[in-house]
């Protein structure tokens, strides 16, 4: 079944917005106009979707079936004092945002947060992107499920609760990791070793955890509680006080938490 | 050109010498003896490879090409005290600990260590995964790129200190991500979420470092110093001190990370 086209306001012009947009284009809906405060941001974005765009609250297209907020989630409570939609469907895409924060513009409001990072000129697959949605009414919710549908096979129900849950468990899983890769990429560097040696051994690592639970495929001196191999570890850290002071307290965490699974 | 076929000794029956031998006996080269402290363990191993097996030094063959010790790190000083080889090439599988540890045993000395993560019942494709040899003489560095080529096609020259440096590295890159997953799981299961939902996400952030350097692609609330949510982030972890404090810390990490790169 071909999923109704919808015609959507963006209000925002960012990495989200831009990579978004592009996707739902493909799949048919019409993007009818870009806001942005930087004119010109509003302009590039528009210009790949073949769009009007605006800088003005006045001047936003009040015909549209749906409005997207992808803007800093800061600044969405400051956006919610200026635009009134009375009851057209607006949705954020933030994960830490909650819902409620739009209820000053509409009657019809909602989430719409594609887990996933984004940069405006890497292109995304958005198929097997999880798109968390919300709202504070049946009908919108439907509409939401319907558009999450017509661009990815994993769209899930989420509150707003949930979706914070979620947002803080990704910083920690995808951003502490990536600075996990950063530290050891200059640790090797300093020995001239590129972090190529070590790209094998992360990717097992991220494939195990598509069978099992992390924590039941722990590896390492801290879950064997290997003093000796820690200690070495941290002797070779003394010139670098912030490494070795995380050392120490993740692999404390490491051996906490093993025992606390164990109780 | 097909390479010599071996005849090699194991001196230890865990998951790096169940792997490794595994594999060699499938590159057509001989397993002719298992040693391990504990029979049983020995012959667990030696029934797999359809080699001998013995628990005592003096029983060791010593007509083989090489002997590859493969034990926890601490019990190879202790080996040392014990097995005479004289001339026999002798190496030893472990990341972290000092080529020279084996100089009591025998005059040729190596390390052969394939960077991976090894269980006992999971086979491993060795084509990918990087072994980096070391030898005190020419002739036994020969012997040991031949072996690993036979393997791998990622082979490479890595002295004693280069080598701790690439076990601190991948403690760091791969032990402490995967705890990283572990709290993340643990975070979302109170939220009834499983951590299915982050995988897609945890994926492309392991993808993005095939091309990038981690420290350019790193994203989230702690390099951009968005103190709104890092703080909200931190009063959900309220009744965590464990990871508030890792959160604390690691987000810290990565700003001081960033402002180092910068200057």
């Amino acid at each position: 079944m071909k999923s109704p086209s919808l015609r959507v306001v963006f209000i925002g012009a960012g990495n989200v917005a831009t990579q978004l947009a592009l996707t739902l284009k493909k799949h048919n809906h019409s993007i009818v106009q870009v806001y942005s405060k930087q004119l010109d941001n509003a302009k590039v974005l528009a210009q790949k979707l073949k769009s009007n765009y605006t800088n003005t609250f006045e001047t936003i297209d009040a015909t549209a079936d749906l409005y997207i907020v992808a803007i800093k989630d800061d600044a969405i409570a400051e956006l919610a004092k200026h635009l009134k939609l009375s009851n057209k469907l607006i949705v954020h895409t933030s994960g830490s945002v909650d819902m409620a924060v739009l209820k000053d513009i509409s009657s019809a409001i909602g989430v719409f947060y594609p887990l996933q990072t984004f940069s405006k000129n890497k292109s995304v697959n958005f198929k097997q992107v999880p798109i968390c949605i919300e709202s504070n009414n049946t009908k919108s919710l439907k509409v939401l499920s319907v558009l999450a549908h017509s661009i990815s096979d994993n769209v899930q129900q989420i509150d707003s609760e949930q979706r914070r849950a979620i947002h803080l468990a990704a910083v920690i899983a995808c951003n502490f990791s990536n600075h996990m890769y950063a530290i050891a990429e200059q640790l090797l560097h300093s020995s001239h070793i590129s972090l190529d040696i070590l790209k094998p051994l992360i990717q097992e690592t991220t494939n195990k955890i598509k069978t099992h639970s992390p924590a039941q495929v722990q590896t390492g001196p801290a879950i064997r509680n290997d003093r000796q191999t820690m200690n070495k570890h941290l002797k070779m850290l003394e010139n670098n006080a912030d490494v070795q002071k995380l050392y120490k307290q993740i692999s404390k965490s490491i051996l906490t938490f093993s025992k606390n699974k164990k109780q």
